[in-house]
């Protein structure tokens, strides 16, 4: 059977069956369309397979057109590029955005301390570079720096000055975060949290209109530098996919090939996510990964690719800006290239273990914390709730110099190998200064490192408390970084501590052949990347993501067998506890619709367990393909709100012959009542592609309807299992599915029965899947 | 409805419904059921929602059982653990035969020159290492390695020297490829060739039985070191993903988990196959991308992240062994960190397009080859076509340097930059030897550089006919070497030539910033590094994958722009001339049945127009649920040779009721006719759960095999668009899906039928598709 065209006087256009010889199509003249047809209502879930089919159709006009006209074949082309260039703009945007993001942050996070004398707009770093360029770069030195008390005319020492400090420090902190909460509850409330849960929502086929428009994109952008600068316990990394993912949504709609179908622009959003996570964390290929493996849903070959040049794209914009001020994309660059030895595995799998019980317990207490701020009177006072968390985070931080830091300095300080020339309190090792190689070899610890040890213990506890209350909270937050340092102090602390042990017990044979050569024994920067990688591990459960992201960042084979083995023990150790990572626990905290791809489906159910109509509700309602009048339709849609209506071939027999569509129905009718002459509640309503004249002679004008019906809908046996229905929504990401017994209608399961009844396997409320 | 457990007496065993509450369940007592149940036959395509749907029954049985006592507890926990015992055994063994392949093709390819003296079991590097260890590697002054003319008393020098190198060459090259053809012809013929597509073939579901056997993996694995140290034009990169499947097949049948469940155990063959990338190039996150990429097909996130860890252990185990002499991974490893520039990107991109039409060209000339092999007379003399291929790459590489040396030590040669005291040719600058810069600066070409560029486009020219004729004899021959060879090689010669045109130009704006800073202008090696990813690219179309084994060779984030701007420019031009890869072409030349998921099908063909029966032929052979005597059904499977049939409500009807499969209704009669009292032909069989009793009243006892029925098969409808048919059978896994109309039965549609219908499309013969 093939292809007709025709001009349907019903819907006012041309309309060539999509699904066959009489079925519903609505692309080819989308512009003649009325308005919000093939486009799907806030808060609905969309269906895969349609709009790919759509596209399809799109795309063999589009070939079909390509031999008439040079104009077409350039059409055409450009049809083909568009993605790339799509890709291109979106990857570029999101370099140009987390450039500007992390110069901004930058600066106001120094305001809080101080000022550059002659030219505000430098953060600390770029002041002091601009006053002495030929020099390297020395903090100490540093004159056109000023901190605000040496501005106003003290010296920036004693008691008095400390104290003018500290209330400094407070002062910008609530500032900034007022400005950001209030940014946020006034003009995009999208725009707070990490986003991530939700992109993975909207990923797996779900429509939040506004989640990723311009005004969350510009919000979100300001809110995270002045959150950032506010030196509250959270990062702008897992913000930045959400960012990314903003991008991406404004420029697919530079291409009606991507804007215009939901089912393509997620393809532009899985590259966007990649993009995010490029840019946070320099690491192209971790980016798709983490887009594959993390956020993205639908996520065929072609993609992978798109995805991976959008992301390069993006690592190299940034580049460009060079916001770190060094070659390398990364914040905490690893230099070194120290080897590792075989029974070090064993504190490495112990940080896994810390790692993945840390994940558990912060995953349970922060979604606690979050049920509560839901359901008690506190999510009523969302800037309150802000104001006192920066209060409290900025009393307590201050006098600790690891929390006074940005985290991420904290972070790159961690993870950093001691040099020779280095005086902070962590390298404070009593060395044999008259000794060459003392600069770099194992030494006893100095009174700087253990001070440093007991304020990196408080730090630990400090973050561990506060990153609970924060995440949540109303203004843009992200995850990775806090989790990280937290992984990172304690990585270093177990790493140091397994330097001392190895140093004196150096005759050791188990120690002999690390501390033999004369240098480092063990290198306890190594140790608080190993232990950023098992908490991020423990938190998000990523998997090959993660150890990609790690290896991009330190940049060699060497440390991947440690960071992988920390990874498996932080996920099999987090898992233990229960399998859902802080973003899975998020999204159902809040029921978005999300089919969870990884989670397996153990229960013995079967397609009739789960089917509605249930057994004692009233019968599905049905469409018979040609006894039911225009009245009676108009009535069906009246009374009923489904988003569709199977049509059998009478109401006794209940044989399936296809579905139509709620949206098509109620636009045929209206048009037809409105332009086609003869038609009146008493017409007779066909679905078929043959009217019988005798029932033409008789009674009123018919109405064909043919052309609006889906001849072809998903249908399964009422004996299926659930686990091969689930597959189906899956694997096929489908909206809803007919299920069928010996041909005959038995009833129907959407995303939001399954959704449901996936919700009571689990002992969990079904009713808190919010939307369909 | 609940699930039921009886005892089956037509099967013989207990039997609890699988499908609901009457239908085939083949899986609880596994060891009680007659042979070959629930596996598949010889060359054909496994079913996937079945194999995955008895894997989960199989482990809601070890968690029921779990709390019984504590054997069943260790059982399960054993259970959960095996498939990562299973990949860390297979990536251990995988790195173990790189390991031999790698030190056996050394010694074997320096054999052809000479041996050592004292110590005939050490190559030469070894050799002269044992030889003066504390001295570094120096090849003239190692006196323990004898050429063969020195052992036979000669000075290894004169044209009498020079002819009885090149005969001694040429016989061990011939002896060795003897062997290696012999070896393949006798003991195990599937181990010839590069075994990817019919991995491919095997991983999308289908059975070879023998391919990943063990004769195939000894003699692979031997006839490989042969092959490659007689010199002929062939890589041990890609058979390494057949020896590493091949070691994943073989440990698979030590966890019946895996072993028995055909869709299971392709998780562990897509793992083993990243497993041989990885120990291939030292790659493990590249080889991760390749199988997921270029070979797998039902690739979970849980396999990624199994297939990493194999890849891992693979890559550690190999690197434990050390074959390369050095510390790291890879073959040719980059150490230099010269930046690129932006006006570099253009040769970069012509790189690109010069790999793309090689790859296009390639293929087609190979498919060619391939074809006339087989259908002329010349496919059945494959020994003398493998001596006479020998011959003539040996008679016409060994005069010139470059082809002489081993593929993989050419492209060493190649992709490394000139250091201050290289002295072989393609390092004989003219360069000022006072300048203490000038060993590493540019400087015009020197005698030695020009002879260079003679010999190289020789070889380029040599290669790329040799290749054509070799890829496809019968024995072990992988492509990646040799086709990244000719790429090294043209990038090589273009990035001299560049460096040539930048220092000889360096005044014009366009070079002044790349040759300024005293350091080289233009670093050649990166271009043959290029070359040969761009090279590769255009012959086997890998993408991402191809992007990150190079960044894994290369080892920074620095040169992945310009090898993702040559892979890109390879893959369009290449794709310009026809979308296949090489593997894919070898695919429909040999006409395995593999549904390629890359592929878009772009026809507007209905379910209606590709199911069988076709409008001639006679009906579909159909059971019907209850009217049908044994005799009947004795018949219908005597007289037809389907795999399975439709049951239906009546023959009138045709509505449809479920499908039986052949092998169990075969079993079932067999059974009931011999076990079961009262079955005689006239027994009606009912495939009901109710019989009614009027009928068992009257005539002989009826037979009840609703426990056989499938009641819930996968059906579409007849007006289904291919597309989405095609989509439902690749992202299903389905082996047939039936086709109704109005929940009448109208056919049926299997992978064969839809294979044959894209061949259709696309204007190739059918009937090419071999197996079902």
């Amino acid at each position: 059977m093939l292809r007709k065209t025709s001009i349907d006087p019903l819907l006012g256009r041309t309309n060539q069956s999509l699904y066959g010889s009489g079925s519903a199509n609505l692309v080819d003249t989308f512009d003649d369309l009325p308005p919000g047809i093939g486009q799907y209502e806030d808060f609905h879930t969309i269906d895969w397979l349609r709009d790919i089919a759509r596209d399809r159709y799109r795309h063999r006009q589009i070939l079909k057109k390509r031999q008439d006209s040079w104009l077409e074949s350039i059409k055409s082309a450009h049809d083909a590029w568009s993605g790339w260039v799509c890709v291109l703009l979106v990857g570029c945007a999101a370099g140009v955005f987390a450039a500007v993001i992390d110069i901004g942050a930058s600066w106001m996070s120094d305001l809080k301390e101080g000022i550059c004398s002659e030219a505000f707009w430098l953060n600390r770093e770029q002041c002091c570079w601009v006053a002495d360029v030929n020099s390297t770069f020395n903090e100490k030195g540093c004159t056109k720096w000023q901190t605000w008390p040496e501005l106003f005319g003290s010296s920036g020492k004693g008691a008095g000055d400390y104290i003018l400090k500290y209330i400094i420090y407070i002062f910008w902190a609530m500032l900034f975060s007022t400005l950001a909460v209030m940014l946020v509850r006034v003009f995009a409330p999208y725009a707070c949290g990490s986003g991530i849960p939700e992109i993975k929502t909207i990923l797996s086929g779900f429509i939040i209109r506004g989640y990723l428009g311009k005004w969350t994109l510009i919000i979100k952008s300001v809110g995270m530098m002045l959150a950032v600068s506010a030196g509250l316990s959270l990062g702008k990394e897992g913000p930045l996919v959400h960012v990314a993912s903003c991008c991406g949504n404004i420029f697919s709609y530079l291409f009606p090939k991507y804007g215009r179908n939901e089912a393509k622009k997620r393809e532009i959003l899985s590259a966007a996510s990649a993009a995010g996570v490029s840019v946070a964390f320099g690491a192209p290929i971790g980016g798709v990964l983490f887009s594959l493996e993390e956020v993205s849903y639908y996520f065929p070959l072609k993609t992978l690719w798109r995805s991976f040049f959008c992301a390069l794209a993006a690592a190299f914009v940034l580049r460009s800006f060079n916001p770190f001020g060094n070659d390398h994309l990364v914040m905490f660059y690893i230099d070194y290239n120290n080897p590792w030895y075989l029974i070090e595995l064993i504190p490495f799998i112990i940080l896994g273990i810390l790692g993945g019980l840390w994940g558990a317990f912060f995953n349970k207490l922060n979604i606690m914390w979050c049920r509560y701020r839901k359901q008690s009177t506190l999510g009523k006072y969302p800037i309150s709730e802000v104001l006192l968390v920066t209060l409290l985070t900025a009393v307590l931080a201050f006098p600790n110099p690891y929390t006074r830091m940005n985290t991420s300095e904290l972070i790159k300080e961690l993870v950093r190998q001691c040099g020779p020339e280095d005086e902070d309190d962590l390298c404070n090792y009593d060395r044999n200064v008259t000794d060459m190689m003392a600069g770099i070899s194992s030494a006893p610890l100095g009174s700087g490192v253990k001070r440093a040890m007991w304020q990196l213990a408080l730090a630990l506890i400090f973050k561990c408390a506060i990153t609970i209350f924060t995440f949540g909270i109303k203004v843009p937050a992200g995850l990775f970084i806090p989790s990280m340092a937290i992984g990172a102090i304690t990585g270093r602390m177990i790493g140091i501590g397994m330097e001392q042990l190895a140093f004196n017990y150096k005759e050791y044979s188990i120690f002999k052949e690390m501390c033999s050569a004369g240098h480092t024994c063990v290198t306890p920067g190594l140790y608080a990347m190993v232990g950023a990688a098992a908490s991020l591990g423990g938190v998000t459960r990523m998997t090959v993501s993660l150890v990609v992201i790690m290896f991009e960042l330190t940049g060699g084979l060497q440390y991947i067998v440690p960071l992988m083995a920390a990874a498996m023990a932080s996920k099999w150790v987090g898992d233990a506890f229960g399998h859902e990572g802080i973003y899975e626990g998020h999204i159902r905290l809040n029921g978005y619709p999300f089919l969870d791809s990884k989670e397996e489906f153990t229960h013995t159910t079967l397609a009739a367990d789960v089917m509605r109509p249930r057994r004692n509700d009233p019968p599905l309602a049905t469409v018979t393909q040609d006894s039911m009048s225009v009245e009676e339709l108009e009535s069906l849609l009246r009374e009923t709100d489904h988003n569709g209506f199977p049509v059998v071939v009478s109401q006794e027999s209940q044989y399936l012959v296809g579905f139509v569509f709620r949206k098509d129905l109620t636009i045929a009718i209206t048009n037809a009542r409105n332009n086609q002459d003869g038609i009146v509640s008493q017409s007779i309503v066909y679905f078929t592609s043959h009217v019988p004249v005798t029932t033409v002679a008789g009674g009123p004008t018919p109405l064909k309807l043919n052309k609006i019906l889906d001849m072809a809908p998903i249908t399964i046996a009422d004996q299926t299992p659930m686990e091969i229905v689930l597959e189906m929504f899956r694997k096929l990401g489908l909206r809803q599915t007919l299920v069928t017994h010996n041909g005959r209608l038995l009833g129907i399961i959407t995303k939001k029965d399954v959704l449901r009844h996936i919700a009571q396997c689990h002992h969990q409320d079904p009713e808190d899947i919010l939307f369909n």
